[in-house]
């Protein structure tokens, strides 16, 4: 789901929520070379800030995620990760003043595609800038200065939220105490670019895109095939095997194989409602990112400006981000004597692992942030 | 490529070869309850069938393969296998007769949507039945009759290929001596079922299929997604890495990364030539092949129908179908007693490392087909 949680399996903590927006005035500089001049972010808040502003926890959301992550709204709908935080919970929210933040660039509030350009009266649609991870943690420290959030006590993330997490912990490495990277990577791999290019080859090429229509076509099947890289095969075996919709074959092109099913609904709910603007934007983020990138590819070099101390972890059947790629990162943390706590983490739930609770997981993501100090 | 060679490394050993065709009058009852009122299968050869008819190989084709299976046409294109044919190579043309065929259903001359319906008098296109792996050696054997070989030496083939043979040896297990059965698999997981399930939606939802018209959109993403399942990840790190195209980010969604080039290439290339309907076909005959349904899911107890010896071959970075595939049909091939040489081979290429030249494998291969007596 890398993002979306599609119900809680536990009844949520936080109780009733609400979003809240910060309308920025400060332009900003984006990394692509274009300038927004003000821009908004909605957020959501759990807990209380303490007068020493000194508990509050970022939570940064993955491809398709938003700032809705705990608590729940008047129409019912739980956070996407609800599950670990509230009072009692590995996101505590007696003790911490947690946050969540809708991307630029995103579909759920905070300046995107779907919003005005001030310049011409109209949805900035495919005119919106493309947004980076840097351009993210900059526009997430106005909330920070908003709140007089001199530092987070942490910084997390799973996924593409992690990626998050890092890049604060390297570009304002006096503003985060600790950050927590889960089921991330510090690049994507070659095989990692080349599904996020198919899907956005199935958006950009979808009639309807071309037309400045919402490509539906486009975006359920690249929601069809992100979840085949959330999951595990061992997961996709298990949940459905090769389980006959009708208990025979049918010999044609109707749902046959129950994971059909699953993945054309999966598809269909999807593109009912995201922005493909978003999406192509988010899955160029992910590309994107490498901050070992300004360092000639030395990741070591790159990491050794982080104040921050780093829990890092990664799950067994996570073939997205495999664990080899959390060690290189614990690996570049070692070498420059920096302080790394890691979990490789026994997962039957491929990438989606970050997003479905687990006694073992929570537990150590609980027993970490208990050891934070205010 | 999984069945289409791009170019072949070494020169053709064969020489000049041209396709021939067979007419097959008798009707073909299909497995989805459709009859084929007589049908046409384009074969080709190299060597000599002996005297007794004994040193006959029918090498299968994968996916995307056809009967072109080695030599060189007169518009200079080479076989898709032609460097394990040939005299002194691995299927040794000094000794053996080998057959290459273009599956029913196909795209290549033999009967497929591309051919007129004589119900109509139009092409078939998305009336033509759904074809299986049981209805193509049905159709094979008729092929064999044609030559007059009661058995072949050996049927042979990777990938969809592969379990052709495999269903050669219990389907008509008088007939077939050898089997080899490379990178396959005895069915198809839901992981793999779902990559081709969001293939065929590519095709389906595309409006110009929907139209009657060609899907080029569609078969472009479906051969984008289907190259990225045929290369290992290490394999796409080594030879694309994150390599740029202009040697800095553009922010934009032109290429890029080298590899969003080379799949954007890949897929162009495929969508101009290759049939949408045959291409539909043949992913649904991967995902219903599946023997051991008939015997309540044990694999030994289908395969103990078989008269074969059998050579499987399974490769280190082979994702799609994995050793462990392999491994389960040399389980219940022990299990039953029954003779198996099985092979798993280090290679870097993924799932097309069937394809590719390779010492030990090629070795592998020849040793063995030098110990089948004729």
């Amino acid at each position: 789901m890398a993002g979306v949680a599609e119900s809680s399996e536990i009844a949520t903590a936080v109780g009733s929520v609400s979003p809240q927006r910060l309308k920025v005035g400060d332009a900003l500089a984006l990394q692509d070379g274009n300038m927004l001049n003000g821009y908004e972010l909605v957020y959501e808040t759990y807990g209380t800030l303490n007068a020493a502003k000194s508990n509050a926890i970022l939570v940064c959301h993955a491809l398709s995620g938003h700032h809705h992550v705990a608590g729940e709204y008047a129409d019912g709908s739980i956070g996407w990760w609800d599950n670990i935080v509230g009072p009692g919970r590995p996101l505590d929210t007696h003790r911490f003043f947690i946050v969540g933040v809708n991307n630029l660039g995103g579909c759920h509030g905070s300046t995107g595609p779907s919003s005005i350009n001030p310049a011409t009266g109209k949805e900035w649609g495919a005119d919106f800038p493309i947004v980076t991870v840097e351009d993210w943690v900059e526009s997430q420290a106005r909330l920070a200065d908003h709140f007089g959030i001199d530092a987070w006590a942490a910084v997390m993330g799973g996924s593409l939220g992690g990626m998050q997490a890092l890049q604060w912990s390297l570009q304002l490495p006096e503003r985060v105490r600790h950050a927590l990277v889960i089921a991330a990577s510090p690049k994507l791999s070659a095989e990692n670019i080349a599904f996020n290019e198919v899907a956005r080859q199935a958006i950009l090429s979808d009639p309807d895109y071309v037309a400045g229509r919402r490509p539906e076509r486009g975006l359920r099947l690249a929601r069809m095939l992100g979840h085949i890289t959330y999951l595990s095969d061992d997961q996709m075996a298990d949940k459905f095997g090769r389980r006959l919709r009708h208990g025979e074959y049918r010999y044609g092109f109707d749902v046959e194989f129950e994971i059909e099913s699953y993945l054309r609904h999966q598809g269909d709910k999807f593109a009912s409602w995201f922005n493909a603007d978003t999406y192509l934007r988010m899955t160029k983020a992910l590309d994107y990112f490498d901050p070992a990138r300004h360092h000639g590819g030395d990741l070591a070099a790159a990491l050794r400006v982080a104040r921050a101390k780093f829990f890092i972890a990664a799950f067994s059947t996570d073939w997205r981000f495999t664990p080899a790629r959390s060690r290189e990162m614990v690996n570049a943390l070692v070498k420059n004597g920096q302080t790394v706590a890691y979990a490789e983490i026994d997962s039957p739930h491929g990438h989606d692992s970050f997003l479905i609770p687990d006694d073992y997981y929570h537990a150590l993501v609980a027993a970490y942030l208990q050891r934070v100090t205010l």
